[in-house]
Parts: C-alpha cells; sequence; structure tokens
C-alpha cells in the first residue's frame, strides 16, 4: 500500500511512502547506507541483497540518541566527500529516528542537498519520525535543536523489520500511534483498542492509518506553524519527564505515554475529556505495556522546566489536550494554578 | 530603490533587496549581529544606531575565508543558545560573502530555521552574494561543500559602507559585475565601459543593474537546475587558478577576471566570440585594474583540476562561454585537445 505525500507550502515536493516488504530497489548513482551495528547486525544482509548501485557504501555510526550529534554528522559527511559522493548520490537512511534524522540532515547539507531515502526499522520511526521532514541533532542545550526541514524521496516501510525489535520499543511507538488517533481520528481510536498487533495484517493496516494521519497534517502544515503542533500532544509533560529522569529512565514513547496521561488529566480539569474518556486512553496505553503513572517529586520545579522547552518561544505554555476522544484543542491561557493542582495529582500517586 | 525577489520554485518566499542608504531598523524580536573585527571596526557604530530591538547582540567571527568553517558556525550557534535566541528570533549578517553565508547557514540550522537579513558590506556581496540564498561553509575536502539554500528576509545594501573597502577588494566585485553583463545584458556591457564608479549614482545604478540580472536568473532557477549555472562564467577555469596558487595569490573576483579571459578564448576558438569582442571584455576588466593574465605551467594538470569542482557530476566538464557580449552558452562535448591548445596559449604568455 502507497500512502501519497503532497507539500503544499512548498511546490514540486512530493513522494510516496510504502508499506510493504522491500521491494528491489535500483540506483544508477552512487548509494551510501547509514544505519547503527544494531540494526546491521540483524539486517544488513536482507539489506543489501535488495539493493543495486554502481557504487554501495555502508557508513555505521554509534547507536544511540547520545550520538545524535553535529559531530557524528560530521564524520558522515566526511566520510562521503572520501568516496566522492556528488550532488546525484543518495542516501538511505536504515535504522530507527536517530539514524532517519541524522541522515536526513546530512543529506540536507551534502553540497547544499542531495537526495535521500528512508528505511526505518522501528515501530517509532515507521509511524512516526519517518513522516515530516524533521531532521537534525542534538547539542549540550537540548534535543533536536540544531537541523533542517528536509524531505525524504521516498520512505520505505517493512514492518518485517519490526520482529527483532524489543518489546519495550515496539510499545514506544504504539504511544505514537495512540496520540494521533486520540487527537484526530475516534474510529481509529476504537480500531486500536481491539486490535491485535502482533497479525501482520492489523500492524500494517495500524501502520497506514497512522502515517496517513501524519501525513495528513504535515501536509497541511510543513514548517510547524500550526496544526503541526498538535502532534505534541503527551510531549510537552513527557519532556519534562524526560528531563526530570536524564533522558535515561524511559523511552521516548514511553514518556509520551506518561506525558498523555497528564495532559488529560489536565483536559479533564478543564472539562474538555471526561473522566471516563481519559480511563480509556489510559486503558489502551497499559494494553500496550506503556507506563502510565510518574511520581513528581516537586511540582514548581516541574512546571519551571515547561519554560525551558523550544516550543514555548513567548513564555507561555501551549498545552495540547484532547477534545473528546478524536478531537484536539490547543489552550494556551491555563492559570498556573491549575496546572499545578493537576501535577499535584501525581505528586500524591506512588 | 527596491529589486524584488519573488522565487518561483518555492512558493510563498518573497523579499525585497533595498538599495540605499541604510533605513532606521525595528525589531520586536531577539537580535543578533555577525559580523568580524575588521567591518565591525569601521562601520558597527554606524550600524547599532540604525537598528531598535529589545536585546541585540553581537556575535564577532573571525576574518578570512579560512574562518568560513562548521566550527565557527557551531559557536555562533553556541552564542545563540546561550543568549536563550528562540524561533522568532532573528540574525543580521554584515559584513562580506564570508559573513553572509555563514549567517545564513547559522540561520537555516538553529532550531530548524530562523530569520536572517543581510546587509553586505563588500561589492562582491552586495551584487552577489547577498542574492542567491547560497549560504555554507567550507571544509578540508573544498569550497562551499557543506551548507543549505535558504533565502533572507530582506537586503540592505547600501554603497556608503563600500568607502572604507580596499581598492583590489572593489575591483574583485567588478568582475562578478562584468560577467553578468557579458552573460546577459550588451546594454549593461556598454554602460559600464563608460561608467565611472567612483560617482556614487553610477555606483548605485552599477549595483541595482547588477542585482536585477542576478535575481532574474535565481527566480528561474533557485537550486541550481538550469540558468543559474551561468553564472558560473569565469568560475571553472577561475577555480583552477585560485587552486593552483592555493587560495593565497588572488582574490576570488581576481581569480574569475582571468577565469573569463580564458573562457573567452576558448569561446573564440569555437567561433561563439569575435577576437575584438574578447579584447573589449579584457579591456573593460583592466580598466577596474583586474589581472588578466595567469601563466599556465602545466596544461595537463590545469585541466585534470577541472574534474575536481563539484559541479562535473558526471565527469564531463561544462564550459560556460560568452555568445558575443551579452548572450552565453553551455558547451559540454569540447574535445580535450581543443581546450588545451587554448590552455597552451596562457602557458606560452608571460
Amino acid at each position: 500500500m502507497i500512502v501519497p505525500i503532497e507539500l503544499s507550502n512548498t511546490k514540486n515536493i512530493t513522494y510516496d511512502i510504502i508499506i510493504d516488504a522491500l521491494p528491489q530497489l535500483t540506483f544508477n548513482t552512487k548509494v551510501a547506507v547509514i544505519t547503527n551495528p544494531t540494526v546491521a547486525g540483524y539486517h544488513l544482509q536482507t539489506l543489501l541483497a535488495h539493493i543495486k548501485a554502481p557504487q554501495l557504501e555502508v557508513i555505521t555510526v554509534p547507536d544511540g540518541e547520545e550520538y545524535k550529534t553535529l559531530e557524528t554528522v560530521e564524520t558522515i559527511l566526511n566520510e562521503l566527500f572520501e568516496h566522492k559522493f556528488d550532488r546525484k548520490s543518495l542516501l538511505i537512511a536504515f535504522g530507527g529516528g536517530v539514524i532517519g534524522d541524522m541522515t536526513g540532515f546530512t543529506a540536507s547539507l551534502y553540497q547544499r542537498g542531495i537526495d535521500f531515502i528512508q528505511i526505518p526499522t522501528t515501530l517509532l520511526s515507521q509511524v512516526d519520525a519517518s513522516v515530516g521532514g524533521k531532521t537534525g541533532v542534538n547539542n549540550q542545550y537540548g534535543k533536536n535543536l540544531i537541523g533542517a526541514f528536509y524531505q525524504p524521496k521516498a520512505v520505505y516501510i517493512d514492518p518485517s523489520f519490526l520482529k527483532t525489535l524489543p518489546a519495550r520499543e515496539f510499545a514506544a511507538g504504539v504511544a505514537e500511534i495512540v496520540k494521533m488517533a486520540v487527537m484526530f481520528d475516534k474510529d481509529y481510536f476504537e480500531f486500536l483498542t481491539t486490535a491485535d498487533l502482533t497479525e501482520e495484517k492489523v500492524l500494517k493496516e495500524t501502520i497506514r492509518r497512522s502515517v496517513e494521519l501524519k501525513a495528513w497534517v504535515v501536509n497541511q502544515d510543513e514548517k510547524e506553524a500550526g496544526i503541526r503542533a498538535v502532534l505534541n500532544y503527551g510531549h510537552t509533560f513527557g519532556h519534562v519527564v524526560e528531563n526530570e529522569t536524564c533522558y535515561t529512565t524511559y523511552l521516548h514513547g514511553e514518556a509520551v505515554a506518561i506525558g498523555m496521561v497528564m495532559a488529560n488529566a489536565l483536559a479533564v480539569e478543564l472539562g474538555l475529556l471526561s473522566e471516563s474518556e481519559a480511563e480509556r486512553i489510559k486503558a489502551l496505553l497499559e494494553k500496550a505495556s506503556l507506563p502510565t503513572r510518574y511520581k513528581i517529586k516537586d511540582v514548581d520545579d516541574f512546571y519551571e522546566h515547561f519554560f525551558l522547552d523550544k516550543k514555548s518561544a513567548n513564555n507561555s505554555i501551549k498545552f495540547i489536550l484532547p477534545q473528546g476522544i478524536g478531537g484536539h484543542k490547543i489552550v494556551s491561557d491555563v492559570d498556573e494554578t491549575v496546572v499545578k493542582n493537576v501535577l499535584k495529582k501525581f505528586g500524591d500517586e506512588a
């Protein structure tokens, strides 16, 4: 199945997301596969058996968010120069979100931009990171603070790569799927409550609907001026959770799951969501073995952390909240005491 | 006078180039001026007297092409993070091409893109570098190999900044002006043969016509897929001259002047240009005190250097040649011996 992407802000940018067993890919240019040792160990041979190119290089970078730096990007750039890659050469991102973000960013920089395609190997990157054109790296000031908006030429999503994915990472991907459903599509949410993701057909359908929703959002708003902000549901709270736990306790998707539960509590407080709807969302997250509890030690400190987020341009916090299941509302004028009262509930629970 | 830029490839991108005394500029966001000690020494006070902003930072980077690196860009990025610049903040490039290229590149990277404006202070950057959206840095593999296409929000060209520009650098700017005239506009060429650029009115008119021509080219071809290649007239030969002399003997514009004379010799050989037209172009370059002679020591070696240029994607050299004065032709199938015979003439002359 194919999900076509057409960016309306920028003319001439269209590409396809192909959700299927990886097809045979033939190129008439130099190609570099950017990957990490873990993914390469499991799947590189499979990938290489599917690619034909006059020159094919494999560039391996260390696995992990801590290597998502300008330094690693420079290493990749230098390898491309060593191999005399030119303006027609192509990069293939083969891995999760870190590999995708760095490969896209490298492609955007190399001689002011060469083509790249994505072959995401985690559920999170299949449903989320591979759609939208956000590329970049972290630095000592925070995550994704340096980067570019740069679109791939194609995205190949082959669910069979997920067979080797650790269960926790699979669940982390489900968190972003639930996010899309709660924000945009009640039918999809209902589908998910009964879906058995261990069945390949159901998994494919799940990925398709999530990608379609994300594509629909990005098509409207490539550069995050409006509706794309809704994709940050669960992230405002989740980022603080990640930050407080030094990015070591939770996977990003796990922190987002906790963040959604917190956002829901605020939505209930503001009358946007019923208690029972909040419970249903929580139940769906727990069905996917995602964490939904987090003990806030210091409510004031937690609150202060909101303002370190780069999205808060002018010192007012934008909360992305569900308006019922399948709807969303951006609320930016919530009283500090209301927010803190909600946060306190998470301070009390064990 | 205002030259409007509208990029046809990319929707929604329009900005103005204002050629006039620098107006009063008022911003309601954080602003950082990126400059170097030389320009700051001469003109920073003047600039600051024209800018109002709630927070204004001046970031000074070392003067010179050798500092046009990813490392310098990272230093600027870090300073912006230290000053807590956000997505609405603005950068001002205040200097020549190096400052413009690095500032634009930094702006493209900071939180995936913030606004920047250009206030170019050299003739070369006023007529050339400030129009077109090419940003980037050099590395050990060559010039401008890492970068982005990124457009400013406005360009303010104030010719009075040129009063402190060294004569050689002024002349280097004239080389790019002559290039535009020879490639695209015979009237403009005739105007230049009698123009006295020490007169401010004439200088302003000269800049306007050059900027208009460049804008016309870039509007058609933002990402250098077609006609924009014509702007490389003189550069294919000029780059080799720069390379052979380790970028220390000639300013870029001076090497381009020599490169144009060489390209003209090839054009004469191919019947595209008459001897007398070639002489007229040479005379105009010499009127501007530009070098037009260069002794090629090893013709074979010089020829080999063409293939190191990043623009030669598929190992065939594209020569950008004048077709009469005011016309151009891209020729890619010139016989090696014909080229070498032309190069030999430069080997013989002193």
